[in-house]
């Protein structure tokens, strides 16, 4: 099969399916590979494409992707990662907006309304409603949950996503989790090639 | 201005003015940031609305993102960054296929016809031309030209390049090269967060 068919989803089928083929195919995608960038970037594509084959609203997703922990940065900070959509935000604070909240508390923000969640940060005025699933990775040892990136899911129209997303979204975000070996970057890891 | 905003371009424009809208959104991006992940993500986007917003054969892309160099492999080999389109190879050895070709010997490769370029990598069956960018940073104090990351654009009609897209996608990857650090991750290198 060549990679591109792993994006092609039937018509028809419910969101139920549309997600259990995103885990099924990134399952298949990560396994061998635990580059987090390539990995990141092939789960934004199959989140695009498994939206735009559902009906309304799921198929009104008008940016799904990635924001990853910036570890260059002195205070908590989320920075751009892969995605699919229109051009986006490069920086967000924890704590700042739908994003900032989810990786500030870990724990997935479900807004139906953007427009009434306090301190909305408005990248693209046509979003209307968002999902954010923090990806969480155990330490060694501790255990303690760290934060490495989150899921970001924006929509067009109001009440775009319901629990079936977040159930979904939250079991892709432990298998990203779990299946990226999360090395970013440092200021002394310049890459001497 | 949000910054989806610098995804819009106006329909009607030639493929020249889309470019010059590309390079002058990606200058303004990168300004002040110079994370590869974030700003090679953003420049994925940026080239596949302006795409999208011009006559055919430019709107018949159907893939446009970029590979890294992996220094994770022990041979030579691109791997998977930031796109838009459907899933996409995870790695590519130097020298295979239309990116390797163009890796190995830092040259634009502009194929019309992909099933004419020998050991052509089909990773996605719908595309019949492609063109490929290298992105080379000169070594401080040698000058030594290294290949960092390439560009690719798939089209998924013959002749979907000619020689605007490469006199453009060059201009394009200089400035990439040049506005990034290209910190890179090792295995030396993992988050500990």
């Amino acid at each position: 099969m060549v990679h591109a068919d792993a994006s092609n989803f039937v018509i028809g089928v419910t969101k139920d399916q549309a997600y259990e083929q995103v885990l099924m195919q990134a399952e298949g995608l990560f396994d061998g590979q635990r580059n987090w960038v390539c990995n990141l970037s092939n789960a934004a594509s199959l989140l695009w494409h498994a939206y735009k084959s559902l009906p309304s609203p799921s198929n009104q997703v008008n940016w799904a992707g990635f924001y990853t922990l910036n570890p260059l940065s002195p205070s908590p900070q989320l920075i751009l990662g892969p995605f699919q959509g229109k051009v986006a935000c490069q920086t967000i604070a924890f704590s700042r907006g739908v994003c900032g909240v989810a990786a500030a508390t870990q724990t997935t923000q479900l807004v139906r309304d953007v427009d009434a969640f306090p301190g909305h940060i408005a990248c693209d005025g046509d979003s209307r409603s968002e999902i954010v699933v923090p990806i969480v990775v155990s330490q060694e040892g501790t255990g303690e949950k760290k934060l490495v990136a989150i899921i970001d899911i924006d929509c067009a129209v109001l009440d775009g996503f319901d629990e079936v997303d977040r159930v979904y979204l939250e079991k892709l975000g432990g298998l990203i989790g779990r299946s990226c070996d999360w090395w970013l970057w440092s200021s002394g890891d310049r890459l001497d090639c």
